[in-house]
Order: structure tokens, then C-alpha cells, then sequence
């Protein structure tokens, strides 16, 4: 029995990677960017030349498991992911297949997240929790009965593409107001940037640009009682209570986690979060649905939970 | 083995039930105003009242299976039903029990409605469905790899409380915008009324009273190429098209199947309907996702759907 299973977490700026054991342990891991890369043979290959040398030997590894957006578990593809630059379907399992000469799983980086979550972080022992990861967009990972929701498609969960505000924000995806335009990390810093610029429109175009823009900046301003980093966590909350509410009415889970670069703000997001969700959910909801921080934040939930698929062959 | 299931669907104004043997044939219905009864032990005894005499013996009822508006699957129970008089939380299924002295199983009425579409109806052989039942409110069903979902609370599935328009019209669960004050038959006689009142704000309340506009004139309005009465139609199919939208961002269904008095309008709602749902859908879902008039509409998908769960023990 190979005891070592490969999980890549590929997002729209970083792509980490990681050598993991059926306990959850990591062995190695590596991160790179993933923009240097214009095809995702040149990532398979760069990854490749860096995992070979870590192994004893080829047969410790047993499989590979992706989480990427827009990753559809059903075909092993990536599909229209508006956060990579690689366009249209990419036949992501057979690439990494072919390079690696191993069984290759792809799902969506978030549902990723959630299988981590439910095996070795804050969801252990539920079988019904949304995991939603705001970093460069937005994604989300549905479980239901003890089982991730794929949908006939292979794509479900894109909470992160419910619409939040009509004509709102425009998306990348092509349609206005989608709950990624705001509470993303990207989003984020879109609403910082309106704040200082003084605009009513909060829905606009900056004209700052986002790259003069830190998150972790700003979450240090807010820590200090700064009135305009407040103001931007309690409009980026808002609008994730509303995107959670709709979820919950949907699939009422018993807990949501969040992950990804803003959840790092902590108490700074959830402590508006919990007041907004209070006022968005339903009644019979309210009070029922903890919002839980990842227990894996600094071990990437969706590097563990990918390397899971590695081995379910 | 006993032939016969009661199948009861529980709606806001009524309440039909039936006598369903296992192919799905219904050997007797009948239908009373549930607005009649002040208790549900009332409507109990009248079902009972009414379906002994029906038996050639009292082995021939297997159970009792029960689709109402907020029916806890795991619980038995009706919860906060915003379009029912009987307030709080109602233990139906111990009250039927004790009255016909038979197992009985509760769940949400559009839920059943979805189980009787996927047995009996249009979505045989499907595993991915959403059934989204147009009626005094709007349910919805949703199955997900199989499986009717009922979340962690027994309540997940309802598409109805999904807000479409934030700060839009008011809504029975005390919230704004619900998806349910648009695309119920009673949300529509709302548009009817704001549209025959020549107002300019489509979300406010309307000064007629709804008992005057009965959905069938307008509906013969329309297809005679009325002006008003096809604006209020395509104003319909707009937000219906956005919570649809937004149930396959989640969970990315075969087909979308819809039910209850307001399908009875047929391609009137479904060509304006059609139209919009593919701007609202995300791209990887467009022209994948048909929508299904309800294969049982002169049957009642719900009773029989319900009285499935009645041989479910």
C-alpha cells in the first residue's frame, strides 16, 4: 500500500502542493505561482520535476488528487475558470495523468477545502457543512449527507457566483453582482479602494489600483479602530451573509467554515458576519448555523482534502 | 403486505389526500380547505373521516406520508409555516399517528412533490433534480445524487426564502425580497394588481385587494396578447429565473421541474421564463438546463410523492 498521496491546490495567484499521509500528515510541501505558467503542462511539469526527488521511491506515491476552480469531478476538467488564464476546458486529470503516469482526480479547489475540513480539521464528524474560500474569488464546497455535492454537471457549489446584489458588481464570469465581486479578497480591496476614494457608488469601478491595496494592511488599520477598514469589513460582511443565507436556505447545514486569505481576519470578519447572518437568515435558521474559522488555515485544507481524492481509486 | 399509502398534501389553502397503491395509482382523492381547520388534529380527524369508509379492511393501509409547507423530515413536525394558520411548531406526524393509529412520515410539500416527479412523473431516471412548486407560496424539492435533501435541520430545500430583490417586496417570513412574494400565484396577482394600478414601483403593496384578479382571467388575457397581462408574466419569469439561477449555481441539477397553479400557465411562463434564465445562468450551465412542466400536474406529484414515504418504514 502506497502510503504517500500527492494534493495540489491550484488558485488564481498561488498553487500549492503537498505530499500527504492517510493520516493527514504533510510530508512535503511547495508553492508556486501560478500565472508563470501558460499551460497547465508547464505546471504539471514544474510540480512534477519537484515532488520526484522528495520520494524514496515511485511506487510511494499512490495517486494525485486536484482542487482547482471550476474543476469538474465528474470529467477531471478545469471549465471557463475566470481566474486562470487558462481559457476554455482543460483536460486537467489527463495532463497530470500523463505526466505523472498516476490516477489523476480534479473537483473544484473548494470542494477540496471541504473534504480537508471534514477529515482532519473543524467539520470532523458532520455530514452537513458549506466551506466557502475567500481568497482571489470566492469558492465553495457543499456536503450533504456525508457526501460532497457534485450535481449533475460536476460543477456545484458556485456560491461564489449567486447573485447578491442585482446589477451590482461586474463579475468576471460576465454577469453583475455575483457574491465573488464583494466578498473575495479581490472584492475586498475593490470596496477599500471605493471607500477611500470617497465614492457613494460602492458597486463601481476604482480607479485605484487593487495591487496598492493590502488585506493584511487594512486588517491591521481595522485592529486599530480605524473607521474606514471597519466600515469596508462590515460592507464585505454584509454581503456574505447574504450569500450564506442563501445557502443555508438551500441546504441547511449544520455549520459554515470559512477558509482562504480573508478568513485569516478572524473576529474582524465574523463578529459583523454573526450580526448581518442574524438579520439575513431565515427564522427558523437564526441562532443555528456557527460560523466556524478553517482548522487547517495554516496547513491548507485543500491540499489534505485533495490528496484524499489521491487515493480513491 | 398492505397495497395501499395515504398520500396528504398540505398547502396553504388546500389540502388534498389519496389513497396510492404501489404503481402510483391513485384509487381515492379528496380535497377540503385546510383554512377549515383551526388545529391540525381537526384536519386529522377529518382525512380519517373521510378515508375509513374507503377501506375493505383497516389492514389495507400501509401508512401515512405527509408533504407540508415547512415539514421537518427529521422531526415530524410543521415549523413557523408563514402561509398556515396553525403558529409555531406542529408535531404533525405524532398527531396523525394517534388519530389513524399508522406510521406516519412528514416532509416539506414541494419535497414530496419532488419525489413523486422522480418515481411518477417527468424526472424518472434522474438523480439531479430541483422541483419548484408555484402555488399560495413557492417550494422547492431538491435532489441531489438520488437523494431528496433535507440538510441538517430536516428544512433545507427552500428556494421560496431565497431573496431576489434585496429590500424588495415584503414577505410572510418577515424578510424582504423573497423569491415566494414574485413567483407564487399570490406574488403574481401582487404584479397584476401594482401593473393594473399603474405604478411605477412593482415591489410596493398593492391598494386591491388580491381576491379580485384570479390568475386563470389573466392568464386567458395573455394568450388573447393582452399587454398588461404578458408584462406581468415576463416580470414573473424574471425573478423566477434568478432563484432558479441561483439553485444551479449550487446544486447544478439534470432539469428544473415545476409544479403547482401557476405551471398550469404553461408555455406563457416558460418562453419569457426561458428567455431570462439564460441570462442569469452562469455560462457552464447555459442551454444545459431545461425547464420541465410537471409530468403529474392533474394528478397531484405531492399526494403521491407523500404517499411514497408512507410505505418508507
Amino acid at each position: 500500500m502506497s502510503p504517500l498521496a500527492l494534493g495540489i491546490d491550484i488558485g488564481g495567484t498561488n498553487t500549492a502542493f503537498g505530499l500527504v499521509d492517510r493520516k493527514g500528515k504533510l510530508h512535503f510541501s511547495g508553492n508556486i505561482r501560478t500565472r508563470d505558467f501558460h499551460t497547465a503542462e508547464g505546471l504539471a511539469r514544474q510540480i512534477y520535476e519537484e515532488i520526484i526527488p522528495k520520494l524514496s521511491s515511485p511506487g510511494e506515491l499512490a495517486g494525485i488528487g486536484i482542487g482547482a476552480p471550476n474543476g469538474n469531478f465528474h470529467q477531471g476538467t478545469i471549465e471557463f475558470a475566470p481566474n486562470l488564464q487558462w481559457k476554455g476546458v482543460i483536460p486537467l486529470g489527463e495532463i497530470f495523468q500523463k505526466v505523472f503516469g498516476l490516477p489523476t482526480k480534479v473537483t473544484n479547489d473548494a470542494n477540496a477545502a471541504a473534504m480537508g475540513e471534514m477529515q482532519f480539521g473543524v467539520a470532523q464528524n458532520m455530514k452537513d457543512i458549506v466551506v466557502v474560500t475567500l481568497g482571489t474569488g470566492v469558492g465553495s464546497g457543499f456536503v450533504c449527507h456525508g457526501q460532497v455535492l457534485y450535481g449533475h454537471s460536476g460543477m456545484a457549489g458556485e456560491l461564489g457566483h449567486v447573485i447578491v446584489e442585482p446589477n451590482g458588481r461586474q463579475c468576471g464570469c460576465g454577469r453583475k453582482g455575483c457574491l465573488e465581486t464583494y466578498a473575495s479578497v479581490t472584492g475586498f480591496k475593490r470596496t477599500v479602494a471605493l471607500l477611500q476614494e470617497q465614492r457613494s457608488d460602492l458597486h463601481a469601478e476604482p480607479q485605484t489600483s487593487l495591487e496598492e491595496i493590502s488585506a493584511k494592511t487594512v486588517s491591521d488599520e481595522a485592529q486599530n479602530g480605524d473607521a474606514l477598514a471597519l466600515k469596508a469589513f462590515d460592507f464585505t460582511a454584509q454581503y456574505l451573509a447574504r450569500g450564506m443565507a442563501t445557502a443555508v436556505a438551500i441546504t441547511s447545514p449544520e455549520a459554515i467554515v470559512l477558509a482562504g486569505g480573508l478568513a485569516r481576519t478572524g473576529a474582524l470578519l465574523t463578529a459583523p458576519l454573526n450580526i448581518h447572518l442574524n438579520n439575513e437568515l431565515l427564522v427558523i435558521h437564526r441562532g443555528k448555523v456557527p460560523v466556524l474559522l478553517s482548522g487547517l488555515l495554516d496547513q491548507n485544507a485543500a491540499i489534505l482534502g485533495a490528496a484524499a481524492l489521491g487515493w480513491d481509486h
